[in-house]
């Protein structure tokens, strides 16, 4: 399935309205057009292509329907600048709402969510629209505290008439608890179905990918203030196509457009410049610039809370919460590298869709047995992970992914991308790349892949995707994943020998309980209570394992144990819930 | 004579160029129409009639002519709109500057100064011109640098074709040094033309206020960002009619139009307002927004140096050297008092031509005697010296200007104003306040000035300028001037005994020269090599005073002798100092 199948399920089922309306008040009499609304819907697409206009000919949509990476972010960036966030009263009655909204234009899109109370996203068909909107907006007065009277498109509904009793159906954008997940995993029939719907329900949805895009474009306009040409971009897991429910929001301050780097030497005679100030290097300038940034977002910027300008770290940055979409939010300036980075992954992740079902499953196991952590240690990173799955599936018998020396012999003129002395060039038109056919099943590639790592030559050998195998480590760190634009640099340094090994032993154990038919199938047996199925397959790899549960202190003690063992008992303990769950018939909750 | 005329006297002699270029090219051309260009220097009130629109109907010029406070400023920050700043290097053909500038459209005004190298000041007609300007502006690429890629219009002209030879000519933006004052003012053949001579020497220019109203409206393009619809207005000297070239810029960030203070409560049902920020008073969002503006000045603001943000203060302010307009800069917020003590100064100013030049005269003979310093401390203040001037001629037999009641009385509907709780009404027409007949001349009026204040009873009267008659002080500070607008408040109350007493002295011994033949008629003879009288009249007052020469330790010692004494040993060395100077005929920079 392609990223684009992907959305229109996850669309299919989800709050986004896409409204028909072409004229003002024209609201009731377009509601009941249902057929109307579903073509609107699939015509989503389609309905960028004013964007298109804007891009250069070379990067328009290739032919099969897969939009470059850069086409995508220009159509969401767009479509952002069209939006708006209001936090709503709880009981806000929906029609009224876009009635009232109506009256500044039509409305192409919008969905309700909760975070820290009711929020709606409302994307207008014309940006003119917005303009209106905010000229019947007020700065709020409030008694004994004084206002920033600062302006945003941040917006709070008041209703001062009678209280309405209907709420609108919220949009969720958090992940699922995981022992829901394991409980939902243990209902699908087969692990090929497992794997899917983990995906389904952890990756980001079409509407939190909007709001991610509308908080960019929300800081842009505090940006732009003094950078009129400056962008704001995501980067990373919001846009690479890995990203989770959940996942903190990278930003990029692009000011390539405004720097004098590029400027003509002009023609004799007179010529003016701006009279700027200097900075001692590039770096003190992005220092400084996220300086005023990140003062101007703590004292003015609506909704941000917890600004921190972390400015003397290797790549200085402004970190914040944004609480009305409950992102957690860095904003970094020169990261260009990271940047292609994000383009790299977006690339791989489209070309088959068996590799982001695999990433988000093993990044789910990798996550349940702490093998990755949501703060910076030394342990496996998700990119990490992420670039060892590539990896792993250009090394099948019929590689499923090319190589990036492959992809960069592919690329067109347009492509060509060197920064800070490395090539960064591949190609961006899915067209080009020719793909080869590998049947394999995701179970047989899960399976596989704990296989691949739970014997790997780590002590000998390094991960490179440039090449698409393996290569005689040049340095000591236990694990080295070549960063696939500096060869030089490893990606996983961080990386201790107390962590490969567990990863390995994981790895391992792993591979080993996805060969017994104890896990391997469905349980027949459904617990009463709920009817839900024991944990099986991809869901019984998430769950807690016999070593790590007994903890530290038992784990150094049974270090010589083999794997075999550990998971006997893992079994027992299993047969024992599950007996006990069927036996007396109330422990649904156990 | 009038504000408007002193400025077309100013004008006439100044390096301000009025350009009647009506179409691109036609430079050549129109050069030589010199009376066309004369009739254009006329027309420079008139030409701002476009600004009159957008100014309330009953604020429009009054018929005699004068312009309320507000018209000159709505005028002023509309021209300073279309103004741009530019450096230029020394040698710039002036032709060739005006040739490549007008490109962009027709200039209506511009001139050159020096400030650490030389700037232009260029104001186009129309503001189109300077998006046209700024579009061909480039950010400048220098090697082993980093820019601030921040644009205003601070431009630096280039010229990398063959070197020009010759220089245009350059405007000062700073008050001659006090010898060669006193050098110009002892060749004039009254005290009168002494007095207007001095005003006419240190009142600001008609450029000097131009470059004023253009740091505030680039300072303006950088609150703007943040707040689109502020103002940034100068406030005191640069704008109440006493300003001398070269002092402090203080400006004002009025938020008015923007605060949720005034806004109406919305019909009953939906209704939308800005999410914002909160402050726990006006204080702390003052000195928020003054903290993030100042941020900014420090780091992108071209030509802001030593930014200081002094928020503790009683009035929180952002302090910074312009260097391109040699400005020491002040940016205050929520200072709605002082802007409306600067609007009554101003109308004081107005009324009666006398009023400024006595206060000239009496500003500079204060600071030549450290009666008034650069730097705060217990001695007296321009602004008290000022009122105390205003006072004195409130006080004359027949009033040369009217009490602030009268002015409260004469007020129109529109001139209504409450801040914080105090009545700041007073009227703003000139055409509605009816003038006494004094025909006492400024010699008179500065002799009496010494006398009045020679013999005031400090001791048990303050000075009101509201009732226009000294009253029974009521606190125990020894100068009582109360606050024009909250009679509560002594604006003197830093004046400890000490300075009081240095000033009633000076005044007497002030007073007491100006009766003596030897001050009070120009000297017949002048210095064989200069062919310069020595000092007489307002010349002689600005001499250091004998007491003052031997310094402090010896002040104290004279405590007792009385004022003639020294007024005679004064007398003394000022004959020898003539005899030695013509007697040997080579001592002209004695």
């Amino acid at each position: 399935m392609r990223l684009y199948q992907w959305l229109s399920a996850t669309m299919a089922s989800s709050m986004v309205f896409v409204l028909p309306m072409r004229t003002r008040g024209s609201l009731s009499k377009c509601f009941p057009k249902f057929d109307n609304c579903f073509q609107r819907k699939l015509g989503i697409n389609t309905a960028a292509s004013r964007t298109d206009r804007l891009i250069k000919k070379d990067e328009v949509e290739p032919k099969n329907g897969r939009k470059t990476f850069y086409t995508v972010e220009e159509e969401r960036i767009e479509q952002a600048q069209r939006s708006v966030l209001i936090s709503c009263p709880a009981k806000t009655n929906e029609k009224k709402f876009l009635k009232y909204l109506s009256r500044h234009g039509d409305i192409n899109k919008y969905f309700f969510y909760e975070s820290y109370g009711m929020y709606a996203v409302v994307e207008f068909v014309h940006k003119e629209s917005l303009t209106s909107l905010l000229n019947g907006t007020a700065i709020p007065c409030i008694n004994h505290e004084a206002t920033m009277p600062f302006k945003s498109r941040l917006l709070s509904l008041r209703n001062t008439g009678s209280v309405d009793q209907s709420a609108p159906q919220c949009q969720s954008q958090t992940t699922i608890p995981i022992n829901d997940l394991i409980q939902r995993l243990s209902n699908e029939n087969s692990i090929d179905h497992q794997i899917t719907s983990l995906t389904e329900m952890y990756q980001l949805t079409e509407e939190n990918v909007c709001l991610r895009y509308l908080v960019c474009s929300l800081l842009k306009d505090i940006a732009a203030a003094y950078f009129p040409e400056c962008k704001i971009r995501p980067f990373g897991s919001s846009v690479n196509g890995f990203g989770k429910l959940g996942c903190d929001l990278d930003m990029f301050l692009d000011l390539d457009d405004i720097s004098g780097r590029n400027v003509k030497k002009p023609k004799a005679g007179l010529s003016l410049e701006y009279q700027t100030k200097r900075a001692a290097s590039e770096r003190a300038a992005t220092q400084s610039i996220l300086s005023v940034i990140g003062e101007c977002v703590d004292q003015f910027g609506p909704g941000c809370v917890g600004v921190q300008k972390i400015l003397q770290a290797r790549c200085p940055l402004v970190r914040f919460a944004h609480q009305p979409s409950g992102f957690q939010c860095d904003l970094t300036a020169n990261n260009r590298v990271a940047m292609k980075s994000s383009e790299l992954l977006y690339l791989y992740g489209e070309l088959d869709h068996r590799v982001r079902c695999l990433v988000f499953s093993v990044r789910c196991w990798a996550r349940a047995h702490s093998i990755t952590s949501s703060i910076p240690g030394a342990w496996i990173t998700n990119f990490s992970l992420t670039v060892m799955v590539l990896f792993f599936l250009q090394r099948r018998t019929v590689p499923i992914l090319p190589t990036l020396d492959h992809l960069k012999d592919l690329a067109g003129p347009l492509d060509k991308c060197v920064i800070e002395g490395n090539d960064c060039t591949f190609v961006s038109d899915f067209t080009k790349i020719p793909l080869r056919d590998n049947t394999e099943t995701l179970e047989q590639l899960l399976q596989e892949f704990f296989e691949f790592y739970g014997t790997f030559a780590f002590s000998r050998m390094s991960i490179n995707i440039r090449k698409g195998r393996e290569q005689s480590k040049s340095e000591v760190s236990p694990l080295n994943i070549q960063n696939p634009f500096d060869a030089a640099l490893n990606v996983s340094k961080n990386v201790n020998g107390t962590q490969l090994e567990r990863f390995v032993g994981l790895c391992r154990e792993s591979a080993w309980m996805l060969q017994q038919r104890e896990f391997n199938v469905p349980h027949s047996q459904t617990r009463a209570a709920t009817r839900d199925r024991a944990p099986w397959g991809l869901a019984a790899l998430l769950l807690p394992s016999v070593s790590q549960a007994a903890g530290v202190k038992v784990r150094k003690n049974r270090k010589r144990e083999p794997a075999s063992e550990r998971i006997k008992s893992l079994l027992e303990s299993l047969k024992n819930r599950d007996d006990k769950t069927t036996g007396n018939g109330t422990g649904g909750n156990s």
